[in-house]
């Protein structure tokens, strides 16, 4: 505790420094972590293997067992992202806006760090060299906290990119690596808001969860996506079916697949065996209403008719819940109700109801005639992602460097006092 | 509990449609609002009266009982509160950026509102209306839970301004106030996350942290100004006095009001004598670092030798600390340690050290050679002001109406999938 405690405060205490550092250097200090990462292939891997072994003799389920496993390409990958990092531009020191008002002063508002970030995640090393390059970019000092499992792959790689801060005499402070597995030392961390001044949980529903509780330091929610597609009365319907098919299928375990589909009556007994066409072949459960339920009949395998608990059902899976409506503002009530303020879409050829669903739908990402699943830093133009927010304060959505930085108001006065 | 958990409800229910009100109907509600407060002078000067007989018997200081008191020419000013912000810009709708992405989706980020904002607040009437008019218009809730003294006088203000959302077909729940003077309500009331956005505490210390503290909500933290200025070695010294003497006497109860000094050693001989004598006629207590007592002589009435309390004290009262350091760097870390983080400044004329001071102090304001009394969203031309956020997520320093708004993407698509 104590320990920990002491961690915190070095960050803390070095964060102004860190803070103003200029671009060059934390650029070369990435492209340099990136070197040593390769140079310490040997070390982390070995590193690593202990870690395996011991997930293996834990019977760690084969899907995590992948995400903790690292190799060549994957060390390799790493030091691609943190390069790409570097090569960003610099947010820091920006000035958002500056105008001299009428007694003289100067007012400007200046891009500058949060200072402190915490990262909480789950056993997958690659996201220790990730969230070390978007912090130290954007000027902040970074505490990380991995999944225990993980723990001599972390240490491994939090050597390597160390010794890139050294190389360059920059304090090691700006990162640091919570060592203690223990599940207190968790809990006490997020409990250092005297230290800390930013929380990032990257990682499952549980975990987010458990950090949004018991946290004291603010936290930036990220992650869940129950995402909808409207099939409006206008709707293309083709591209209605290649739209829903590629946002429930392209990639099944992520926040902006599409998880429910919510269609105009007028179109159901068209589109409904369309898209039934085009996703069974994918092995894709339709849970649906009872009007959906008749238009495709429920003697297919993969037709149920849908729990009320399916409505807010997040699946990451091969399944889809089909709601039918009468109109536009019972298809946006239906997704206010059960989204998790996300991404969704409408599919209409109708310019009032795009712009009234664009209008009506309260989600980070509102889409016309497009798939959810572009909602993403890098297919957003961002160059980096830290995640997405699904709340409102400070970030939503996807969120690029600049959600890692706040501002501060800088004053030019020649001795202006107020009357 | 029960019949709270019914009002939140009912705001967060609403607060698409209100979000959606367009910039004409919300400033007619907030025009005509002004009007029903002037037509509703006596009802609210007869509840307000209750309120003041009652204080009055629980034996409420004076300078609480003032800002308890209405009379005709404050609700006036109630009233024009209420007009200036219906004349401001509406800030919602504001598309922030817009790009075409190289897949031809369109990408704009739109500014929103936030949804449902709580206030808690002392027994000010005032504030009743202020809130409600910067929070509606932009286009958020308001639920208002004020200080149990002004409950009378509360409840006439918000039947006035009620009246205003009924005219112009509005749903009262646009506006809510919470008339249970229970003190457990209002714990109740900062765990309402699942229909509350943000909580925003209006007052002195001990009711801002009993907020920060208990609130599950995310809060914006406002108000502790422990402000400093720090006279350098190439200080013209006249302009130092008046910066000061404005800084700390001016007004003294206000957060933005200097509470601590720092001075270069290589002035503190000349200077400090300048400074008595321009501060002692206002009756400034001095209380002082054994070096800026050498300079002062301990035997004026008004130089006290500082405690390491006296460091870290916001005294709003004619008292002020005096720290002497041999350098910048001393200064910066000095006040980088003891401040609240609100507004700063450096009195130079040195081109590196006021460019040095505006990186390296970390504060929500950072002024060379002018008063800190100008963090103010008024002074700072935002026309309005919420507060002044000493914390970096979401909004710092002083804020206007934006700080009441979120953003979403709005994503125009024909067809996009993601490969």
């Amino acid at each position: 505790m104590e320990e920990l405690r002491q961690l915190c405060k070095h960050a803390s205490d070095v964060k102004i420094s860190v803070g103003m550092l200029d671009s060059d250097t934390k650029d070369r200090v990435l492209t340099d972590a990136a070197a040593a990462l390769i140079a310490s292939e040997e070390a982390i891997l070995k590193a690593n293997e202990e870690d395996i072994e011991r997930a293996k003799s834990n019977h760690m389920p084969d899907g995590l067992l992948d995400r903790l496993t690292l190799n060549h390409d994957r060390i390799a990958g790493m030091a691609d992202g943190l390069r790409q990092v570097a090569a960003l531009d610099d947010p820091i020191g920006e000035v958002l806006s500056m105008k001299k008002r009428p007694n003289g002063l100067i007012i400007g508002k200046r891009r500058v760090p949060l200072g402190v970030i915490g990262i909480i995640y789950e056993a997958r090393p690659n996201v220790t060299a990730d969230a070390f390059a978007l912090c130290f970019k954007t000027g902040n000092c970074v505490i990380l906290k991995g999944g225990s499992d993980a723990i001599c792959s972390n240490i491994a790689i939090v050597d390597a990119l160390k010794s890139a801060l050294v190389k360059n005499h920059v304090t090691e402070s700006a990162l640091s690596l919570i060592t203690s597995t223990d599940r207190s030392t968790t809990m006490e961390f997020m409990k250092m808001d005297e230290y800390v001044d930013l929380l990032i949980p990257r990682g499952g529903h549980g975990l987010i969860q458990n950090v949004v509780k018991n946290a004291t330091i603010p936290v930036i929610e990220t992650g869940t996506g129950n995402c909808h597609i409207y099939v409006d009365a206008e709707a293309d319907l083709p591209m209605a079916v290649r739209i829903i098919k590629n946002a429930k299928t392209q990639r099944i375990g992520v926040c902006n697949a599409c998880e429910s589909i919510v269609v105009h009556k007028s179109v159901e007994k068209e589109f409904l065996p369309m898209l039934y066409e085009a996703l069974s072949p994918k092995n894709v459960e339709l849970r649906t209403d009872a009007s959906a339920l008749a238009c495709l009949g429920n003697d297919h395998l993969l037709v149920k008719e849908a729990t009320e608990e399916d409505w807010g059902t997040e699946y990451l899976d091969y399944i889809l819940s089909v709601k039918t409506v009468e109109n536009i503002d019972e298809a946006i009530e239906h997704i206010n109700h059960y989204t998790t303020h996300h991404s969704e879409a409408i599919i209409t050829n109708n310019y009032d109801r795009a712009q009234h669903f664009l209008d009506a739908i309260d989600s980070a990402c509102v889409y016309v005639n497009a798939s959810t699943r572009f909602s993403d830093g890098n297919e957003f133009g961002f160059g980096a992602e830290i995640g997405i927010s699904t709340q409102k304060l400070h970030a939503r959505g996807p969120m690029g460097l600049e959600a890692l930085t706040s501002y501060k108001y800088i004053i030019y006065g020649n001795g202006q006092i107020r009357e």
